[in-house]
């Protein structure tokens, strides 16, 4: 069949730092998920688009042929209103594991699809697959079911949510075309709108562990996202958030989640608990719900939701999590003030003791990971453990240790900013 | 087995407007080659190098890069200068045809491997291939045997010189990335640096029916490739010449080379014979052969070494030429000075009329073409034949008559320039 345009045209078009037509927008993205545009034509064009920037309307547009390449999900059979959380990812970020059950808790339902985690920062699947018997794959219907009887599902997302932005990522990869915040809003906005959720709260991370190392980029980034949201009728808003250091005390899948029930409990480390009340009440108040989150931390009702929440995908939320068999404890080389422990150090050391993934295909360790000691900001004496390092193999150590150097400092100045930097609505 | 470089950090590298070092360069060609960097990386990184360009030191080590993915012929076996030609394609350019033989008549072999043509530019193997019993195949042996005892072979390139430029030439041509002029003259210099010639004359054409259709872009163009060969130790001259209007009064392949035939004959359209003889005396020059060419033109020698070159590859030089059986005559509509005829009209004239092909795989008709019966300058009388169109089927006059709707002026005033604009050395 003769198709409508020629993609070499189009190539071209955004190559000469032209403006693409709407027809030829959803030709494109169209003709990339059948396959008449080859990868090599995709990879030309997103390189050009990178280097040459998408106007605001070529982005709604790509953006709306990305979701209209698949299914949008029908929540209309769920009888609370919705909020979903998004976050760019980051180091030690289990936000999304007290965050989900906290916010059903309060009578918003939250439809959380996640991904896996590729490079330094962990997936909220992996986490939640260190608990023995837990299934990432719910079926639509179970996703319903679950989000009216439970309030709160994680899971995997489909094949049928905009498979376009399914092709593309994997092509961007390896491409060298990942970094375009043009590509970044429009693949992160086709998912979660796709999902069907009435609002979508961010939390665009910023800092050394973070996708977006630089503050204008990411703020950049969030405004676009939030404006795509908005345009597609999804009430939407971004927290910036910082990720020059880690998020709570831990690293690691099992240990994350250790961790998260640890605050659904009422106590976990202090920018943990900050940050999932913040996203709570913006999802709550997105969702157009007047209720206090902390109230639903403290008398247990969240932990209640969590227990549901992981019984209903085949968790049992009573088993013991797994524990690493091999520790290594690194101490403090002399006495002051931890005025910096560097999130990415921290991310790649995390990855290196087993936790991470170089290829999608690659398994993960349950149990391995980094547990910190000392925050940074806190007064450490020489010879005090800083961190805790777990692997399912002593030979990972050696390579974990090297990423750690240089990824702390003690003594000097403490430059830190607070964990939420802005807001974007 | 492991890779020396990331193709990803290579691509980010010249996104980002930086530097490739040298064995950046030269792993990136030979792992493309051997298939370990991907079509979707490469066309990734050929627009990056377009957008944001190549040093000269990486432009040169990218071009030496693609010679030592290949073979480079040995021409030791050679015993007079030898000599090499390139044109980077126009209407009605057919000078390689007398321009070989006449220089091989002066004394200086010309070893010139030749294309097919794709889009409204003939290639050169096309034309010859009209002459019954005619081969564009050759061996090494019988190149080396043929420049020797004839002077001049015309024949195709083997699969083994510059393979990288091969497989990068056709993935540019589906990727909006052939119009960078770092890729255009290392694609071009890669193959006539492997060729193993002394001395190369480019003739770089620019105006509406060239590649280049802007003498700025089309200087730079012959610069670069000049550099580029007088690195590689290779003589190399450009004369920049006019293509707003075709070449002679012919464009199709037995016609272009019943043409030839004339010129070879002491005849001849002056434009062909100014340019044949202005590119032989540059070729003459750079083997360092002093010798008048217009004298091998006039008595004959010339078209002796056409006819034994003719023979030495299977042709008939006495054959007559393949000719189509319908015409239609096309006549001026009013009187007056021809002042514009356009060459790319009469390029795509040609095309529609079944002298080119659209795909690589496509064969061409022989016989098809257009005959100029009237040059740009010349005065006209209404009702006067100005072009014969000449096809083996009736039903293509209708679009190429619509090509040459605009392609011509009558009235008006005369626009022209000197055949030969300018000279790069």
């Amino acid at each position: 069949m003769a198709e409508t345009f020629d993609v070499v045209d189009i190539i071209r078009t955004k190559r000469d730092k032209g403006t693409l037509t709407n027809p030829e927008i959803d030709w494109v993205i169209d003709a990339y998920t059948r396959g008449a545009v080859a990868e090599e034509q995709m990879s030309a064009l997103a390189m050009a688009v990178l280097l040459n920037g998408l106007s605001g309307e070529e982005l709604a547009t790509w953006t709306a042929a990305m979701i209209a390449s698949g299914e949008r999900l029908d929540l209309s059979g769920v009888t609370r209103p919705t909020a979903d959380k998004h976050s760019t990812g980051g180091v030690g970020d289990k936000i999304t594991l007290p965050l989900a059950p906290l916010v059903a808790a309060c009578g918003v339902a939250v439809p959380q699809l996640s991904g896996r985690g590729l490079g330094h920062t962990g997936g909220t699947l992996d986490k939640l697959e260190s608990i023995p018997g837990w299934r990432a794959q719910v079926s639509n219907a179970d996703f319903v079911r679950q989000l009216n009887d439970v309030g709160a599902v994680v899971c995997a997302a489909g094949d049928g949510l905009a498979p376009a932005d399914k092709k593309l990522y994997a092509l961007r990869d390896v491409t060298g075309t990942v970094e375009s915040i043009d590509l970044i809003a429009s693949s992160i906005m086709s998912k979660k709108i796709a999902e069907g959720s009435h609002a979508l709260v961010l939390d665009v991370k910023v800092g050394s562990g973070a996708f977006m190392k630089d503050l204008d980029r990411a703020r950049r980034l969030a405004e676009t996202m939030v404006g795509l949201g908005t345009a597609h009728g999804v009430k939407t808003v971004a927290l910036l958030t910082d990720m020059d250091t880690p998020l709570g005390r831990t690293a690691g899948h099992a240990l994350e989640v250790a961790e998260s029930l640890e605050v659904l409990a009422g106590g976990g480390p202090a920018d943990v608990v900050e940050l999932t009340l913040a996203l709570a009440r913006e999802m709550l108040a997105a969702a157009g719900v007047d209720a206090d989150p902390a109230d639903a931390l403290s008398d247990g009702r969240a932990m209640d939701v969590w227990r549901a929440m992981i019984s209903a995908q085949g968790g049992d939320p009573e088993a013991p999590l797994p524990v690493a068999p091999e520790k290594h404890v690194v101490t403090a080389p002399e006495s002051g003030v931890l005025s910096r422990l560097d999130a990415l150090s921290v991310g790649v050391a995390t990855w290196r003791l087993g936790a991470g993934r170089a290829r999608k295909e690659d398994t993960v360790s349950a149990g391995a990971g980094v547990v910190m000691l000392a925050k940074q900001g806190d007064t450490v004496t020489a010879g005090q453990p800083l961190f805790e390092l777990h692997a399912d193999d002593p030979t990972r150590f050696e390579r974990a240790l090297a990423a750690l150097e240089g990824g702390f400092t003690i003594g000097g100045t403490l430059e830190s900013r607070p964990l939420i930097i802005d807001r974007v609505d």
